[in-house]
């Protein structure tokens, strides 16, 4: 932990730019904030789930983000042509921008490791998954030209193969069935201040680096109507997958944003409302499953234990986005979009002596990236998860599994509130009947 | 419900304009925003205070919302004039803000009914609601010309008279003075960060339509003073009004928020902030009245229950806006305004062959307007009232009512946290006791 | 409280601007919301943390709220120019802003003296507050010429300060080691909401009347490092000086915000990223140390109790940011800030006929303001809880401080949730392996 002293003064090379100019605030600035609040407070309450993990879950969040942002702002400073060019990076709004994505990306690997490490294995993952992902994402975009304006790839994705990964390398058998690994009526509310903020933003997090205008509209309005279709399937199927007809607050909180993910990596290049719905259905279809079925069977099959279940929320509709943007750009005719074909596909632009690549040269690229992060955030995970496996750090005590008691100072009705009122409904109904 | 998914692709016809210009989207999207949260954070954790029905609130509240605003972008769409002339109708910041209206519209009237319908009903309900409001909003605002800047006419009494007559048509007597229709105090506590968020964004809501600046600004100025004002009188009249001089957190919750209705329609009308603040004062005053003596009469005497209070808090205000904006339409010197004359009143506005129609004609208008919602939400909210009451829909078993246990797998200590501690009072006092 | 009626109706001197160009609305509007939402949301949540006044800490903080923002329109507008020039003064965005400001002090003020006071008491308190601070203010921001961009001295500095002197002035023995004083499982939860919330929205705080665009940018990116760095530091410290290394919620839930406040002055100051982080750091240490010994320190030895921890929070990095002030403006060269000196520090630039001031008497100038406000503060927080502590006034009954009984109808379930079940602890063991 000490170490973040040193690293945090890497900062010292960089001067605020003092030349934006006041459009660039004025629009940027709104966009930038309302994906603040996903990251603090969507992130942080979404995972207050857990009937005895509320206090780490939404003080690790806040933890992880802020490391993550100062690492993410160096990584990044290090990797920038300015940095090159006379040792010095600046920091200005983008760079803060772009370290929130990054910290989705870490708090999304969190969400599968959620109970299960101390804070200082959260931080230690951190500190080898950021620049990796850094690294990966600078070479998908700059290399290979992606298209993935929001981040469905490098970050959803990358996040949740690294966190199920992970989980894999970590994983042990007492961390399956603990009876802390559930929720209680006001923690599932809590939930749900995440998932709707989450929710109500999600069209800023995917349009925040959408450039120019008319592409950020477009952003704005296809995350919008992903996420509608995407809520009314998530209600359908999970009440068609129960067996008593009820609806799960799990799929709820969580499903309704799989929309938000799937349309992430296209959000500026879907031109067809329908094609906007049609994705949103799919992606609630496929999360609403994945919890019903794919997360017990990855648990008890293959040893791959998901707390949040981010592999139905970032980890399928991640990689759906990808596959879908590689059939987006091919379907479409490039001449649609006009003078901003540029700042979507940089690479398919014609230019005075270069001609630009090829929709199937483009559509092969946006594979090529979606494999890149999918081989790197496995091997990186499971190497992580490997690591701190080891006995040299300090390891989470079984009973204190899923819980607050052995990093927070709990209040007196902690147990109460959390766990004994469970045991207590039997002797409760007696004592009702003697009393009555 | 599987009819959903035919209508949802009527938006097929649609193209998501791409001409709006850069300034455009920078001024709109953090009021759109601003509303977007208000739908979804605001009412639905507004409607979290039943101490048994937290889940459904939310959720039910994030299905219709989502339900209708796919609805309210087709029925819009279909009346648009783009659509009359070549069959195709466009998609847009504007198209969704409005959307999200209509939203707030059916969340009004599931207000009334809350814990009263099966989801199915709720949905069932949006599907007549929404076209009937859009409907006689269509005419209200492009045939006779109303200003209703902060649609407290259309939106607010339109929502909140559909639901009271949909109650009248749908009453039962086991609906009544029924033991789960309470709170708890942390279901209390939820029920506040609906109303914080309304509150804070609610100048947003009222300006978001409102052009030019000078008369967005003005809405912003003379919301927040109303809010602020009826804020204050709430917690004096509901003292003032109870035996033991204490406050109620249901008029907190609640009628804070009645001077944003109030001053709804004339947001952008009014000049002088004392006005905005007697406008505050008034909708204060009534509404606290409102839930202290006409709730309790409407259900016990006539037959209407209403759990949220909708009259209250929509009702009467939006009513009261409207009278009000006939009188401020008389009383205030038209060229007062300059130029934004032709965006607030544009049929007062004179042209080179027309002459624009006299304030008094305009006050009829906004009269007609109040006139024509008040009769179309009665007459299509009893309806749809007596249609859901048939035996052919499932209808909320008695012990279920304001309960979520029928409709959501609930946790361990849902029974206990939200109903048998009432009934241990007793039993644990004498515990005590013998313990110490 | 009915004189409220009379000092309302001074706005009706007043004409909303209608001048305003659009570019000013679309900058400046998000930036206000922002605010507005840190002091109900944010201010409201973080109060919320006591197990027993979870309704007063919201509703309270929003009656104060709306008090003060209107009684502070009427004395900012009596200060004002346009107000001398012709006896009636303006209401616009900018004002309705710096009355959010005005909120922010008071409501620092009722953190150091929450659940000691009755709704009437804290009225009166903000009768006095509010002007004084006002006056003040402008003397120094006018005067004196102080920069003071986030208002750390004049708000955080001056509200902690008499918060702290009127508790000295209020005190009493029995306020002290109350058995209500302390927070359940889930009131902390609901203080996160508020802290998340200020946390995220503090570089909006900082920066709202930072003028020009580079140094707007400056300011948030400050305040952004600034609170990461803090944060990082709260968990260090925290855990590092537990018995038994565990985090406590109270630290994280407040001292992560104190890097918001320590940098408020300097924010747009601050030209080095490194200089932002370390600000961060010092007060992140000031904070968790200031709660760890000093808090109680002050309790018992000086008799000064203070519910919420405002010296730790606002009061020390609020003094730390007036210190710094008076350094930072010495070591920068004024050239380097460019064309924006004029507006961060306008008495050292350079006119065509007077030549601004030194940089070493700017500083002193900073370090008057800062003594104004401390000296100011002191003596009329004293001065209010002295005369409070009256008889002629409502005084709260012992058995009935930080709880919400005497003033809130509450749910059946509020003496169990919120006492019972801790004194139940043992019988309920008990029980248990009787049953079991």
């Amino acid at each position: 932990m000490v170490l973040f002293g040193l690293f945090a003064k890497y900062d010292a090379d960089a001067m605020p730019s003092g030349s934006e100019d006041s459009d660039y605030m004025t629009t940027k600035y709104p966009m930038f904030q309302d994906t603040h609040v996903m990251i603090f407070v969507g992130f942080g309450f979404l995972m207050t789930f857990l009937k005895r993990y509320g206090y780490s879950a939404v003080s690790v969040n806040m933890l992880l983000a802020c490391f993550t942002i100062e690492w993410s702002i160096i990584t990044n400073g290090l990797l920038s042509e300015a940095f090159d060019r006379d040792g010095k990076f600046t920091i200005g709004l983008d760079q803060l921008l772009s370290a929130d994505f990054s910290a989705a990306t870490v708090l999304i690997s969190m969400g599968a490791m959620l109970g299960k490490f101390t804070p200082v294995q959260y931080l230690i993952m951190t500190l080898i998954e950021t620049p990796v992902a850094l690294v990966i994402e600078h070479h998908v975009i700059n290399t290979f030209h992606v298209n993935d304006v929001g981040d469905s790839i490098v970050v959803h994705a990358f996040g949740a193969y690294f966190g199920l990964a992970c989980s894999k390398g970590f994983a042990s058998k007492k961390q399956r069935a603990h009876e802390n690994e559930g929720s209680v009526y006001h923690s599932d509310i809590f939930a749900m201040i995440g998932t709707i903020f989450l929710w109500v933003f999600w069209p800023s997090f995917n349009s925040a680096t959408a450039e120019p205008a008319d592409s950020r509209q477009r952003a704005v309005c296809n995350t919008f109507l992903s996420l509608c279709a995407c809520t009314i399937v998530t209600f359908l199927v999970s009440q068609a997958t129960d067996r008593h007809k009820k609806f799960d607050m799990v799929h709820i909180a969580n499903s309704t944003l799989a929309g938000g993910v799937a349309i992430g990596t296209i959000a500026n290049v879907v031109l067809h409302p329908l094609h906007a719905l049609i994705v949103g259905v799919i992606a609630g279809f496929l999360s609403v499953l994945g919890f019903k079925y794919i997360t017990p069977f990855l648990s008890s099959r293959v040893g791959i234990h998901d707390t949040c279940g981010v592999n139905n929320l970032h980890g399928m509709p991640g990689v759906l986005a990808g596959l879908l943007s590689a059939i987006f750009v091919v379907i479409y005719n490039p001449s649609d979009y006009g003078k901003s074909l540029n700042s979507i596909y940089p690479a398919m632009q014609s230019h005075s002596n270069t001609e630009g690549i090829s929709a199937e040269s483009q559509a092969v690229n946006q594979l090529i990236g979606l494999g890149m992060v999918l081989v790197s955030s496995i091997t990186s995970g499971l190497f992580t998860g490997v690591i701190l496996r080891l006995k040299i750090f300090n390891q989470v005590r079984e009973k204190e599994m899923y819980a607050d008691d052995d990093y927070f100072d709990t209040p007196a009705d902690y147990e109460f509130t959390t766990q004994r009122f469970v045991r207590l409904q039997k002797p409760l109904k007696q004592q009702e009947s003697l009393s009555t």
